[in-house]
């Protein structure tokens, strides 16, 4: 559906994410809550993992006029329900657009698509730069106007190289953090600074084929359709909640360089995918499965 | 989702669908209504044409401990608030299964996708009967224990047919009619009197090909996809809202016998599934296009 | 394409298979040989895994009138070519269908779904009996005119067991065996009596999820897309060379029950297709992978 | 498959497309020219529209050490096959890349997609230039090193315009013209000067929503996927040879914009592969249809 909006819109609007125990009459108080501030709801998304002492989650996206002068009066006023009903929950605006880093090493075709995509208006973020262990992808992202860090990096000073990493990103007000084929371990002190905003293109349909070199192994075990995985990093390597995955058909004629030519295809789309759908806060982590209300 | 419920719950589940003038406070009021008759929301989906001044439609499916007792109680005490903000709307009890027909001629395959899926309980329906113009399906159906009617068929005495076919229709408390590749016009009063309640499969992805032979013309174009169209059956010729479709790929060696026999795949899931999301009260027809709840 | 041959050319059809190490001049010697024998070529597929050094894989199906009386003659002669090219090949002949035996347990959807296309007429082969652990099948297979036999099976009787349905493997002239979700596992003398003619569908994307329990693993890891996989069964657990695989999208929604369900109609779809395939000789097992002349 | 070979490799590799008159022998002759002048074949794939009395198409690529000293002397050997068996053909010398231009306009995604696969060495051609009758495209066309020629065009200034186009095709030695969402209608004469030498996207599943905003229309319509189609340029609009389709799933929340964003994905990969295709001289026009070995 087209999430294009007005500018002079996006300031209404905002989006409510709840989780809490499933219990009767939820929708009820919140959609009390909403008409009650003279917000009308845009789209609404929910699921419940049982309807009986299971957990429930919703996604509303709202219109509120003047929401600006109003939101922190909403916020307040919202405390009590989420107290009632124990409530973990979060407003976002959308006129405050989400900062984003990529980080990327050598296979630029992930980082390219996703600069397309975010070019012509579809991604809800502010690219706010860009991190290689690499030269390659300085022209193409500066030819964007955003700033570009070559970072090398490898096992012995990874340390101080993450430091720099969480500065740069602190400096920048980075929030969402993408891996688009970075070909570098993170410490776990890194990844759980960054716990659920790190999100990965794995180049296999997990769970087959964990970690290094899956196009080889997969033409080692001839397989008839290769895959990719986007997913959030957690400490266990490509065991982290997966947002999205796709596949497509190879054959017995497909060689390892044609298996990546074509994986390339569908690394680019997941990952572009997944990143989205985060930015439009339709990706809930619970356990280690994710919710997308796409 | 797995929609199967043990009989002994379907009693107390039901299904609400509203189609109103969108405004603020739909939710509210209905989340209110259910949460007041101690029902509690299973399933929610919702979908607005358009925030300001569009059509809002809504589908909950609810669980009400005692439902048998109080429905009609509800149902009375929903008219207030139907009539205040101009709703169409109607209850569906899940414990009263929809009765359907299929009609079919002589290729038999969606007839034996349907029975198999009805068999293994993935349809939630009664086959009340079997209608053809043909003999060649009498046994596979009275093997399921299902009536079968043989009722010859053509332009001269469509209209008495079409009388003995509503006669039946009536007589088993039929209230969807499936076309399994039933190969006779209908006429307009046969359609009107079954008004978005006759689901078609058509052999092509329509708009493309509308009318006889789509497989034929489909290899005559060169086309490399072919499709399948179910669709809610008017009387405009394949010009019915649209419920499902999907395609597959086909080559240059594909001739026509070919092509009907990858079409038989494409056209018993598309029909099956259109079906099965009617029977679960997860389309609503607007105008000439259809909302499906998925 | 359409592979219907009236029953009357079918007696002048063949299929001719090679596999040789690969160097100039084996299309030339086999084309020259078939029209040297009034052949006429109707479909040719070929491969090589590299054009220096590797290895050359042909299918070629042709017409030749009075095949029959030629064929021994045709054999004989080809001897001295393959000497030559040290060629790997066999005749089939298309008037000698392939006899058949399924292996199934209690879910019936895949012994069904290779029961309606045999019955129109889509395999190429004798279905010469069904055996089963369970009688759940037995009305259905009988209702086909085909025997079936109940030999129930467990760890301690699985030599006796195999040793019967060996037999009756012999009895009725099988050459292959399709496993259509026969829950029991073969031993390796089984195994190896058999190789590459029996085949399995595995109900996962295999290499992921081998072994026990697939959807409710998929289920705990949270996979997008869930799948099966057919391959020819060895005496490694779930590593034999795959044949066919495919896949359909899941969400958050769907839990165990509704896997199985989804995934029942990809089982169905891709066993099929792998049967098919070997029954019309389009698969080449090379090591443990397989070349597919689709 | 991988295709790209090294350049010191190209010198020996040649593409020979052939159709003639099926009969019996031709697979023979072809192989045996072949290898007596010690080419080896390393792809061929062969189709016949009716093993009697029908035409035969088949497309080999070989290898063959000195083939540019002997090129000429073989063409000429092969004069007298192709008489004796009426043969239409070419060789293709792979070391001779066609030479493209590519129209567009102010949607550029197709124009953005084939630059990116040129640049990572997917597309067998040198882009010659790029036309459009907008300015928008320059910068990025510029970037790539590739000259860009803006000529505004309207119905009053066809011809001229199209003098100008033809002007500069030959001045750039262009083989193929690649229509990138041009939004211009072309004269019969322009098209008939570069037949079966322009490919075209068009934004539907043809022959569905020939002309004018297919978007618009499939929104009406409400149809449930919506596709792209590349094909030949004819003079009859959109009715010309299909090379390639594709189609994605849409629903009822998708307004027309959502269409088109969607669509933009479907139309710049089923663009790219038909060039693909066509610069691999895997495509033989029959007709109105083609014949695509891939």
């Amino acid at each position: 559906m087209s999430h294009q909006v007005e500018t002079i819109q996006l300031q209404n609007r905002a989006r409510l994410l709840v989780k809490c125990p499933d219990k009767p009459g939820i929708v009820s108080v919140l959609s009390s809550f909403l008409f009650n501030h003279n917000a009308n709801i845009i789209e609404s998304s929910q699921y419940s993992s049982d309807p009986e002492n299971g957990t429930f989650f919703i996604r509303i996206e709202f219109h509120c006029d003047g929401l600006l002068e109003k939101s922190s009066q909403m916020e307040n006023a919202f405390e009590e329900i989420a107290r009632e009903y124990s409530m973990d929950y979060r407003f976002y605006y959308l006129h405050k657009r989400q900062r984003s880093a990529i980080f990327c090493s050598k296979e630029l075709h992930c980082l390219h698509e996703l600069l397309w995509e975010w070019q012509i208006g579809d991604l809800e973020t502010e690219i706010a730069l860009v991190i290689s262990n690499h030269e390659d992808a300085r022209s193409i992202v500066e030819s964007y106007g955003i700033p570009f860090f070559y970072l090398p990096a490898n096992k012995e000073i990874r340390k101080e190289v993450e430091a720099k990493q969480i500065q740069l990103m602190e400096e920048y007000g980075v929030e969402l953090l993408i891996l688009a084929r970075y070909m570098q371990i993170l410490t776990p002190e890194f990844v759980d600074h960054f716990e659920n905003r790190i999100i990965n293109i794995h180049h296999s349909f997990l769970p087959a084929f964990i970690g290094a070199n899956p196009y080889e192994r997969a033409h080692k075990r001839g397989v008839k359709l290769i895959g990719a995985t986007s997913h959030y990093v957690t400490n266990e390597l490509d065991e982290g909640p997966i947002i999205e995955q796709d596949v497509e058909r190879v054959d017995h004629r497909n060689d390892v360089a044609a298996l990546k030519k074509i994986g390339r295809q569908i690394e680019r789309r997941v990952l572009t995918k997944a990143v989205k759908w985060h930015l439009e806060n339709r990706i809930i982590v619970e356990g280690n499965k994710t919710i997308v209300f796409r």
